[in-house]
């Protein structure tokens, strides 16, 4: 075969939308995320795939711990856009939501959330411009029922965009990079 | 906060479902997986966490790459049931199915997908009962158009199970094991 790099072929793995959060030094940050997976049952365990451009980044670094929510598919756009098209060094995030505090410290995002964990990292991966933080869950809560937000559902029916952090993020071809990355 | 841990808000989390293969000393082999992720966009990397316990987790760590098929929704149950619920220790799954040969020699199996992709292994996660294998991909292409299968749709359209080396696994209250594991 000849090999090919057909990157609209990624585009059909599939994936759910969350807030990452953490909190170090007496301060809380977080963002949307993508690849939040559970790669073990016993003990239940997660990892996720963190920008190391992201301001989270380095609170989940210094702490050893993040929270996830699992985010509701009727989650307004102006939620999305606070956590994933504005950054923790300008404004206060968490001012502006409701969370409660995990065992970790780290505030688990109650609004629009289906389920919330509370997790402690004990291995990450240097993936280049990601870091892949894997941690055990100490917490997982049901906050509400409903239909989890999809990443294709968010694409497809509330047309969001990606940012340019994210691991699935594609160079825009017809609409500047500067215009992409509004919510 | 009092911690606890609900597995049923594990299930909140969304996935896809792959056929996840590989290709060591002469032989192939592959199995259903739900966490596959890209990690990084620039260069294209993915991740993929495969049980200890399966017979092509012992391929992937012999040759260090491995293919992955994305699922089209439409794919029969037979075809789930032989990468997901039967073992290449007692047949040869391959030579039931149509695939392609990678650059790495791994099998990307075309029947039922709709992308491949061939990777290459450049780190790996000992996550206890699973490792967590991080790859370049080498290789992207569409096969087909439609779309991707879901984890939820699995579950809850095809009424698909969980085999026991999932990552999701959650031991059965009513139902033995042993009919747990049956496709």
């Amino acid at each position: 075969m000849t090999p090919e790099l057909n990157l609209e072929a990624l585009w059909s793995v599939t994936y759910g939308l969350y807030v990452v959060t953490s909190h170090a030094e007496g301060k809380s940050n977080g963002q949307i995320a993508n690849t939040v997976v559970q790669v073990t049952a016993e003990p239940v365990r997660i990892a996720v795939s963190i920008s190391k451009n992201n301001f989270t980044h380095g609170f989940i670094a210094k702490s050893g711990a993040f929270g996830v929510s699992v985010l509701d598919e009727n989650t307004p756009m102006t939620f999305i856009g606070l956590f994933g098209f504005k950054s923790g060094r300008d404004i206060d995030k968490l001012s502006q939501v409701a969370f409660t505090r995990g065992v970790t410290g780290c505030p688990l995002v109650t609004e629009n959330a289906l389920s919330i964990f509370d997790a402690r990292v004990f291995a990450q991966v240097d993936a280049g411009t990601h870091t892949v933080f894997f941690a055990d869950v100490l917490h997982a809560e049901i906050v509400r029922k409903g239909n989890p937000l999809t990443y294709a559902h968010y694409q497809q029916v509330k047309k969001g965009k990606t940012p340019k952090n994210a691991p699935t993020y594609q160079k825009p071809t017809s609409i500047s990079e500067k215009e992409e990355q509004k919510p």
